[in-house]
């Protein structure tokens, strides 16, 4: 379906090809550039002058920033009230280790308990805004989960394929959703061959991750919230748990977007942005080591974060675009560290994170162990999921 | 320790008897009454005039309304986020039983799972502020896990005392937070017994439901939400899982205390307060229904909603009183019903409810049918809680 942009709020101007800049028209189904076979990145008209005061305070959810956002007709909105999540203070962690702020982001506290919601929100919507019957994921867990829940909302077939290692508390809530789940042996990678070859016709749209251009424009509202949050002040250093990256590349997006707006002050710093990935499972820190080319020939091994047993992530040369502009780095954290940092987060501040979560808290002690990060730096952690999901893998080790 | 409430923006008075209303000061550590040892409720100056203007339009959650809630100094706040949870529309489900419309509000998306966070993040902060050591509670499962979780984050002590058949997840969780759980074989009555023994040297502050009165302040900020997401215009009817009964009590607290402040139209109808219950305890129908004097003999048994596994309320009569003012009715639902509204509400709408919130959409089923609600009133849904924790018991019961 070909969609004119009237009476619309959005900024939404066109998309181009993340590795050569080739514009794409934003007013048709797009998957990937045809001309890199690479993601797609959606642009908006900036030029305009647009203030915070375009922010709806009334709205408590991501959709607050509508203008920025892809969406073209209101009533295509698939939404379950994701965002907004809360910016937590972590003073007990702080304390002990000497840090002179340090700051968590609980994205468990979305509906399907984690970050995903906010892509699988955005990319669901404009599924049905143009005009898609259906949908196929290859996931990893959270993001499966989340599809399933936002095709339900919307009156649409859903079809996700997960690792069959993966807890079963993913698999259920699928379920639930009235999904259609098929299990794969292997990671998300063996899941994502599996999509293309069972979806050859065309027939459903393909969500997964930078496959199409608007579950990262979901996922950068983390980049606008964590500045509206913090009053236009953003930490120094940024620590995120990079699997398919989708949530690094979109808040550097969004930090990208406000620069251009005003929204913050010229010379404001950007944080210095960390990749935090699984010991078991970290392409991106082997190519950024210089151990490897680039992830494609890469083997990973599960990880009780599954949302880190992503091999080949299609966003590698933007996250180390990112990594690269922002002065950041990356860090892989052990099975037994994450258990460890799940321990400590439950402990000392009373947040049941998801391994992803406890893995961003223990780079953090890594890289204060090594100097890269100062104690009086101010530090943000994103936790992107409940560890509720989690727990058939990890029960029964939250005492030491 | 004696409070004095200086540079504090709360507008709490003193606490009063339910029964009787004999005064009690709210600067002193207070359990129930000892005139008719029954629950204290917090009174407010309601006189002087404050006008919506005092919500706190930057804060993402139940803390907004801090003059109207029991904390004096904010220093003392015991916070994860929680509140100012998602109003959902459920379009899909109101087209198909001819409502006009139905709306859900999705307690899930608290900290911890569940409503629970919103009365122990306000008990805990009131223990932290009148300088209690540590804290027990007889749980059906998420207040106990809410009251871990809080207690972790204040540094107090927490001991959980739950049924041995309640779901693992929910003791899974309490040890992550570091609290010592102990398992009873009973219900939550028996775990009261047994709180009661455990801690005769008053020790630990006892968190047990309206034994304390500050988790129905707490709890009473869902009708404020209500109220503000609604634009101050409340729905026809109100339909509620009642198992203590402290959120019923508190939203028509809140209700009270937002027509005494001139928030809501002088002649705006309150709604009907319908309590819903699960057909293996229903202690409240029995008694609204004059099959016996009150609950102090009842006999329940398990069911899959473990909130609504509470026998002998102590708020019963409190309860009674709502029902009654607001011109409201009890219903109670069956085990296989509310596995089917789970199907309704996660199949048609992407929603993973508790059973308890899939009992109070069964219940509207229920109203609808013998015509006590009308298709053309508004009907909003309580949610109390993600059915995440619950799927150990409802595994392979998604399809039909």
């Amino acid at each position: 379906m070909k969609l004119v942009a009237t009476e619309t709020l959005s900024r939404l101007t066109s998309l181009h090809c993340s590795a050569c800049g080739t514009k794409y028209s934003a007013f048709d189904l797009q998957r990937t550039s045809t001309c890199c076979t690479l993601p797609l990145v959606a642009d908006y008209d900036l030029h305009e002058p647009l203030g915070r005061d375009a922010i709806d305070q009334a709205d408590s959810s991501m959709w607050r920033y509508g203008a920025l956002l892809p969406l073209l007709h209101e009533e295509n909105k698939v939404t379950l009230g994701e965002g907004m999540t809360p910016m937590l203070n972590l003073p007990r962690l702080a304390a002990r280790h000497e840090l002179s702020s340090l700051l968590l982001k609980d994205e468990g506290q979305n509906p399907t308990g984690s970050f995903k919601a906010r892509g699988l929100s955005m990319a669901i919507s404009k599924a049905k805004e143009l005009g898609v019957d259906g949908c196929i994921i290859p996931t990893a867990g959270n993001a499966g989960v989340a599809m399933a829940a936002y095709c339900a909302r919307a009156g649409l077939k859903a079809v996700v394929v997960m690792p069959r290692h993966t807890p079963q508390a993913f698999k259920e809530e699928c379920y639930w959703y009235g999904a259609e789940v098929e299990l794969v042996d292997g990671l998300i990678s063996d899941c994502g061959a599996r999509v293309r070859q069972r979806n050859a016709n065309g027939a459903l749209l393909d969500i997964s991750t930078l496959k199409e251009p608007y579950r990262l424009e979901g996922k950068k509202t983390m980049g606008y919230e964590i500045a509206e949050q913090l009053n236009w002040q953003l930490p120094d250093v940024l620590l995120y748990p990079a699997g398919g990256g989708t949530g690094l590349i979109g808040i550097w997006k969004a930090f990208q977007e406000m620069k251009a707006l005003g929204w913050l002050a010229p010379h404001h710093a950007l944080p210095r942005m960390v990749a935090v990935q699984a010991k078991n499972c970290c392409p991106l820190l082997e190519t950024y080591a210089g151990r490897q080319p680039n992830c494609h020939s890469y083997q990973g091994s599960p990880t009780l974060a599954n949302g880190l047993a992503v091999p080949h992530p299609l966003g590698e040369a933007m996250m180390l675009r990112v990594l690269r502009e922002s002065r950041g780095t990356v860090v892989s954290v052990s099975e037994e560290d994450m258990l460890a940092g799940m321990r400590d987060l439950g402990q000392q501040e009373g947040l049941f994170v998801a391994p992803e979560g406890a893995a961003v808290w223990m780079a953090a002690r890594q890289l204060l162990a090594t100097g890269w990060l100062q104690r009086n730096e101010s530090v943000l952690l994103l936790n992107t999921g409940s560890g509720q999901k989690y727990m058939d893998n990890v029960a029964g080790r939250a005492m030491r």
